[in-house]
């Protein structure tokens, strides 16, 4: 019995991006259609195999640590992201190019949530390896407040549970927009300490 | 806030080992220390960025398609592992060198079922990612049969649910017999969907 199970849960590619320059801008740029090579998307500032460790993991690594990249993908839901403009209050939509997202998939339920170490698999058989839940950071606020004055202190908060996932690519290949992506998930139980371990 | 949970959960370390020829014989070697590089135990034949993948992931690849190593080291249990004995009606232990196993762990209790994307830290800083479960398989049976004439075939049935895991490195280091492994988890709730997904 193999440990990874197919799911009848799919996910439709409804946006794809990449940040082509860190440095110049947070947002990414949108596309069509996106290689992924072993280091994520072609042409991501945030790819590669590797990458110097942030103040996210800070109880893990100094800063700066060499450490393997399991952040080449922002993947985040389209009904999450309802859910975050209505929080918020903002007319319209929240443009997943002002998040610096990589894909927004619609119809995973709860997409946030999503079981660690599960895949998610295109159609070319392209395969990406869902890390752990993204948190919400400040830097979103200036882009969002450049385009809603007022509107990106209320980020943050309202995004919390709701910012998807981080992930990288586990088997090379194409993705593009409309793209069904098949869920895979670890066939085992939830470990029975997890709510001790995690302070609960 | 960190979605990578530092815990007060700690394993230590008392069996290393890699397997130096996998086509010779599916047996590790003891070791007393290693060195984890980007594709593993240095000397693993396991070992490496990526892999062809095998019939445990049929249900996502054809076989021997290029995919990333997600099974650099098998992790095992040495509470679960005498569990297994004990099943088995094996007089003494069975030897984690049978099983081709590249680490055994004391004090971390269910093993096996340990979060996936969880991390295990070393003293030194290497760290290790969980990938998931690692299911048993008939190989070992000879293995343990050359030693206890009889007893392999026990093994498969025995070893369900206490087979340990499968990892690879997230940042490279030594790790020595007697270090001290922090176990960090992922923050987060458990995917409201996920005995749905598993078909239960």
């Amino acid at each position: 019995m193999p440990a990874l199970k197919a799911t009848d849960f799919y996910g439709e590619v409804t946006w794809l991006g990449c940040v082509p320059d860190r440095q110049a801008a947070l947002s990414s740029k949108p596309l069509k259609k996106a290689e992924l090579d072993w280091g994520g998307i072609v042409g991501e500032a945030h790819g590669g195999m590797s990458r110097a460790s942030c103040s996210r993991v800070l109880d893990q690594h100094p800063r700066g640590t060499e450490i393997r990249n399991t952040r080449q993908l922002s993947i985040l839901s389209n009904e999450e992201l309802a859910q975050i403009a209505a929080t918020m209050e903002l007319e319209g939509l929240l443009d997943p190019a002002w998040l610096g997202a990589s894909m927004v998939i619609s119809g995973l339920p709860d997409l946030t949530y999503l079981p660690p170490s599960a895949r998610l698999q295109a159609p070319s058989g392209a395969t990406l390896v869902v890390d752990m839940e993204n948190r919400p950071c400040q830097l979103p606020a200036k882009v969002i407040d450049a385009a809603h004055p007022g509107f990106g202190k209320r980020f943050k908060a309202a995004g919390k549970g709701l910012r998807g996932v981080t992930a990288w690519v586990e088997r090379q290949g194409g993705i593009a927009l409309g793209d069904r992506l098949r869920l895979h998930v670890p066939d085992q139980p939830v470990w029975p300490h997890l709510a001790a371990a995690r302070g609960l």
